[in-house]
């Protein structure tokens, strides 16, 4: 039975703090690829939580497994041509270096990390959801960036400094770099 | 900012009794889609079990929270163009109807379920993995169609009697249908 090559999408991976601005760049993207002709699906960790890992908690093991998850989903599109969007803290290099190996195991050299590099008093001060405010209370045990490490990427596609630079910048940056990876079209 | 319209793919469901056919013709449709230039993935429940919903159980809650969760698999793979084919026995109805009504509100009339409609005494004579002898033995609790039931479809869009017709003719009327309903191109 003949089988054509399926088109290979590619997944974004954006790890960082709690209010480092993931969602924010992963909303822009996954509104601008489809302008370029690329189907995009954003996966922010809140929202897959509710419905793929609803009942797990934030130890290391619930973490890794949600990471895992949302990993298997990144693979599933990104095999099928659609870029995958990740949003999700994941605190751990190890999982996160587990989620690029299966993505690169399957489709290649197509996974690309990109860590929202923002000073933890920043995102303190941003605290969009109030969430920094109780775990410095004491409320939340086991937050990102308070009680619980944050382990950075040791060599990502792209560091963006959210603290530095608009949104719209970070977002153009990640453009630049899916074009010069070939993963999308270049530009004029 | 302008935005393409996303080509949309389509969910095929396919439910029934264990051994009564399902990942068979999951994967000859799985493997015959790409072949007419369809982006196709196949959801086995076994499978997807492993990843999605470790440590879920076979208790009413648990099965229809696996269900919920391979049926928001197949919402964001259909939206993004791709053809999502689950293969999972989902014995309760209004669990199925969940998933149908959750497809359909976001692409439209693109949910075909099908039922593959094999007795149960055919099926327990198959038995590919020993599990209705074990259930019939007692040693498994809550298997369908042992001591749990199967709500079978009222008006799925194809019932196959996949025990009277061989996996290929069920593929060619799931094709044949497909085709009817213009979600893959028309052969000649």
């Amino acid at each position: 039975m003949p089988q054509l090559q399926r088109r290979a999408g590619f997944t974004v991976w954006l790890t960082g703090l709690p209010c480092s601005g993931k969602t924010t760049l992963a909303s822009l993207l996954g509104a601008w690829l489809p302008s370029a002709g690329q189907a995009a699906e954003v996966l922010d960790g809140d929202v897959v939580r509710e419905i793929l890992s609803k009942g797990l908690g934030y130890s290391r093991e619930d973490r890794d497994l949600n990471v895992k998850r949302i990993g298997f989903l990144c693979r599933i599109l990104s095999r099928n041509g659609v870029a995958a969007i990740a949003a999700v803290v994941s605190p751990y290099r190890a999982a996160r270096d587990t989620v690029r190996d299966a993505v690169r195991a399957e489709i290649g050299d197509r996974f690309i990390e990109v860590h929202t590099d923002c000073p933890v008093e920043v995102c303190i001060q941003r605290d969009t959801k109030g969430l920094y405010k109780r775990a410095l209370a004491g409320e939340i045990k086991g937050f990102t960036g308070v009680d619980d490490p944050y382990e950075p990427p040791q060599k990502p596609e792209l560091a963006l400094k959210t603290h530095l630079e608009t949104p719209q910048e970070s977002l153009a940056r990640v453009i630049r770099l899916l074009q010069e990876r070939r993963l999308i079209p270049a530009g004029d």
